[in-house]
């Protein structure tokens, strides 16, 4: 009998439903909006509703589903509980209680940038490694700490979050952190970070740069100048490599990875990246760590549906 | 039928051996040397013995033991391997299977540092919650990570080597940290290092300080002084308790623990330490773990016994 299994990325805006081998082959998948209205009072009925129709269309029994793996846009405890998650407009919320309860499935739940990293070492840029730590670098920075396998998400949910360690003096960014510190990572190495660290930099210089051409100036603006050669844009890039690397060596004193995988909007810089990153952590790295690999992400938008489904493929 | 088993701290001078209950309760200890001659062919074959004899003496059935657990000074693989150990004399050893086969008992090995933690975590400072984070402030600065009262070791072993997060900038330290780098955590927060910092501030300027009149100085004599309002004095344990915060908050960004267990010589300082570090994690912390506690170790020596005897308790 074919094993099977969902995976579920549940966004503030639309849902995403995978069905899956538990090999981890995609068989299928859909796309629902999340309503949020009524304190989201009808997503996970929404979840379960297309699930059951899913299976019934399919002929698939109970028995040949393993169960459901969902991520959910913030923290999680003990794969079940969401205290509060604004996106939703949840409060307290049992999610794999109440998706189990509605579907008659075993269900686990997962913060979503810790399911993105578990997809990313099931089926993607970190295959075959038990060990993995990601960074996504998007609009904001955000992590995933997978040991053996698992997910390690902590006492209250908030392992993996790399964007909050206090990194860079408060002097060198622009601004305040939405955490409230000056000196995040994120405020050196996400999108916004580095528009804003370019914008500062052409404002305290009159380095000639290509940026002073463009408008508005994006991360990937400021990549490629620096790609190409511009010394004002190969600064802002030099700066969020080495925090990042510095950030990879801080890391692997506590969790000692196989490999660091980078996603992310930022992560379109491809190699140029890698290879920064990896230069300045093996600067900082302690030696029985040095080895550790780098890799770029390779499912995009999909690492959170496959992730969740990776919860559950062995249940 | 009461159940027991055995944890084993093996250090490079003794071996200290215990019985246990399932549930943590010291039933007896030894202690034998470690016989490192011919590059310790015998220590295993030692250990084997006393368990054994202390198993006939007791009449206890191997039914009745559920395993041995053993610490060992070095990286240890898959609760297995060690691919050299100086302190034994050891090259490679498959130290669980070599151990199991000798007593036909099962057997987990880890890293002695990993191994304390878990004894904390499990009967000490950190009994009760099931993720902490161990510092043990020594002649070195080591560390161990449980999650979900488990070690995490990471890919070759190194994960908790938190010693040597290059935190501080070359020209605060003094010389170079023995793994190479300037700036390890080790460097400004072990025994050691703050002997060092009190001489180096001590050199560099004229201030009057009790310290001066101490030879040689202790680390116990800085916080000591600290403790008793030498500004000198103070000055340097402020200083190492600003980088063990620090530390503390990025590791809680990467694995959000429910409390850090500050052991080693050092944390004899007791709260004042614990009071100055929790002071300067809450400055640096995520908001989402800035909760996190402090507590001192409470096991002392017998951290790693303990430790080792809780990884097979539950076999």
């Amino acid at each position: 009998m074919d094993k099977f299994c969902f995976g579920v990325d549940l966004g503030g805006t639309t849902v995403k439903i995978g069905l899956f081998s538990v090999e981890g082959n995609l068989q299928d998948k859909w796309e629902i909006p999340t309503r949020t209205e009524n304190n989201g009072a009808e997503i996970l009925s929404d979840i379960a509703a297309l699930i059951q129709n899913k299976m019934t269309e399919g002929h698939l029994s109970k028995e040949q589903v393993t169960g459901i793996g969902i991520g959910v846009p913030g923290p999680v405890l003990n794969e079940n509980l969401v205290q509060g998650c604004v996106n939703l407009g949840w409060g307290h919320v049992r999610v794999a209680d109440e998706l189990s309860a509605l579907t008659g499935l075993k269900v686990k739940a997962a913060n979503d940038a810790n399911v993105a990293a578990l997809g990313e070492q099931w089926q993607g840029g970190g295959k075959g490694f038990q060990n993995l730590v990601m960074f996504t670098l998007g609009t904001g920075v955000g992590g995933g700490i997978i040991q053996d396998g698992r997910i390690i998400s902590g006492a209250n949910g908030a392992a993996g979050e790399i964007g909050h360690m206090v990194i860079a003096d408060a002097d060198e960014v622009v601004g305040t952190c939405g955490c409230g510190h000056r000196g995040c990572l994120e405020q050196v190495a996400s999108a916004t970070g580095i528009v804003k660290l370019a914008e500062k930099r052409m404002a305290e210089s009159s380095q000639e740069s290509v940026l002073r051409t463009i408008s508005p100036l994006t991360a990937k603006d400021v990549l490629d100048a620096a790609k190409a050669g511009d010394a004002l844009a190969a600064g802002v890039a030099e700066n969020m490599m080495q925090y990042l690397g510095k950030a990879a060596a801080y890391i692997a004193c506590v969790v000692n990875p196989d490999i660091f995988v980078i996603g992310g909007g930022v992560s379109r810089a491809g190699e140029y990246l890698i290879e920064g990153i990896g230069r300045y952590y093996r600067e900082f790295a302690f030696h029985a760590s040095a080895e550790t690999k780098f890799a770029l992400a390779s499912l995009g938008n999909d690492a959170g549906m496959i992730g969740a489904a990776g919860m559950v493929c062995n249940l």
